[in-house]
């Protein structure tokens, strides 16, 4: 089958074997993925991963290896992890996969991804799409349940004033989700293009630019992935606020934490989410991911599309099987 | 009156004037006194404070300047900030004066400190000594506040597993104080001779160098105030566990927080507290803090003191006037 691997270096491969469904699994005839950055940093290195690329996805069950055939033919996303499921698992008994210490990650470990034609994985992990929602908006469930696990992992009051800073596609996604459970948010970033897709939302927005930096927010979500985007934030963040680190890109400079302690904030790290709150918002149509893609490409020209997703003003590139 | 007074350098000065109370303020005269860091750090130039040196201390009210006079003769100790008290300031409703911008600090911020013979506070931030706390514990109080802060802070639950890291006096204080209120904590540290002062009082304690450091506590307290303690931290942090930032020294290294956010790790800065619930420890004879004095000097004496506080194996250095 048609595929794209990582294996020091990015390749399009047309002969990878396709796989074959263990027990308790599905085969899925991939229909559309998505390129995260996730992706382009594997192809940096990042957690020493070889195999097929890819963890954002919708397909069709082709086939199920196990008792409960219900899922056949129908048209599914998937949490991108999964744990031993053993008893006393305390992760896997709350369904956090993503914290099971033996732990797949569909395309980041252990696991091959969903850039291919197809892909097996447990049927514990898939999640039917509802009807009215088709697969360029479902492609995105896996970005839009990880902002949204910022309300399953923090009670954000009504009342409270919340800001994302970062108008990439996380900043963006995150600013929606949390705009969409009608919350007080302010997205403030470099781009007008970028923050008129939120805007024309509902969502308020700000640049950089215009915006004054002011300990007054109670929520304040740093989604930039940079150094000084993490000093922006805690300059934000009013005494006993919450700072929501959702990037894991910021690193490697001298970062001064003593204002965490002096104003009593609090550093919340906010990975991924469980997909059923995501698959409502779509289900409601709450968000309009169309202006996030910046181009949809054949699996043939992956290449071409990574290259797409490595451009400053691209948002979303979209792979078709 | 005597008085220690850092203004471009640390002075004993004689002769410095005795304050007047205003309105709403208490004469105190101050019968002991403990060295903090900040008072170190503070001769470094931090928060840039010139005036009398001090904010931990026990002293006799002797004048109130006001209609309610019933603290007039009592022992007493002071929570160390106050606010504006406006009906509308949210931290001065919660009694939270630290984080009151119009906040005064004994000592450290718009108000003359402690190590001198009288100071005046307002009557509202004071708190009687119950009568069988010697000063030599009730000097502690501010310190222990800050260390009982971390439960008003955070529900530790009773099966928790809690590790604190750093075994100088915020170490020692802070696992004593969790230890108090019945929860499963082990202090670490490198000496073996300040770990025995919470070993005596039934804390569990380890050295560094036998301790196995991995991702299993539900809360670890960073109480090093090094960048390397804060490492070290995240490393024992369970997923999903809170990382409590206690000391404002660590600075100016880099860091990777990308491990904050992969096992979706709460940071959360801690730093004063409220004096009741330390009281009520000091009252019910909880904590002996006899084995932190590393010497009782009088205020003549006060550069010796400030010398001897400098001094590796020293813990707390107290001052009686």
């Amino acid at each position: 089958m048609k595929a794209v691997v990582f294996d020091n270096g990015l390749k399009f491969d047309n002969n990878y074997p396709k796989p074959i469904p263990q027990k308790g699994e599905a085969l899925i005839k991939v229909t559309m993925a998505g390129i995260c950055n996730t992706d382009y940093e594997i192809t940096k290195g990042y957690m020493g991963y070889k195999g097929v690329l890819g963890h954002e996805f919708v397909g069709i069950v082709e086939e199920i290896n196990g008792e409960d055939k219900s899922l056949v033919g129908k048209r599914v996303v998937a949490e991108i992890s999964w744990g031993c499921n053993n008893p006393d698992c305390e992760w896997c008994a709350k369904k956090n996969y993503r914290h099971c210490p033996n732990r797949h990650t569909i395309g980041i470990w252990r696991k091959d991804g969903c850039f291919a034609e197809y892909l097996t994985l447990p049927t514990n992990i898939l999640f039917e799409v509802p009807e009215n929602v088709p697969d360029e908006q479902a492609v995105f469930v896996e970005p839009l349940a990880a902002a949204c696990e910022i309300t399953e992992q923090l009670h954000i009051e009504p009342m409270q004033k919340v800001v994302v800073l970062g108008d990439g596609k996380l900043g963006l996604t995150t600013a929606l989700a949390l705009h969409s459970v009608n919350l007080d948010v302010l997205l403030v970033g470099k781009h007008q293009n970028k923050l008129e897709i939120a805007k024309n939302q509902g969502v308020k927005t700000a640049l950089l630019q215009d915006f004054v930096v002011e300990k007054k927010y109670d929520v304040v979500v740093e989604a930039t992935g940079t150094a000084g985007g993490f000093e922006t934030s805690i300059a934000l963040t009013k005494p006993r606020g919450v700072l929501v680190l959702k990037s894991t890109v910021a690193t490697g400079k001298e970062l001064n934490l003593a204002p965490i302690v002096i104003d009593e904030i609090t550093v919340l790290g906010s990975r991924c989410g469980q997909f059923p709150p995501a698959l409502r918002l779509l289900e409601n149509n709450q968000i309009d991911f169309k202006p996030f893609i910046s181009g949809i490409y054949s699996i043939d020209d992956a290449i071409k599309a990574f290259d797409r997703n490595k451009e400053k003003d691209s948002l979303k590139v979209l792979l078709k099987m």
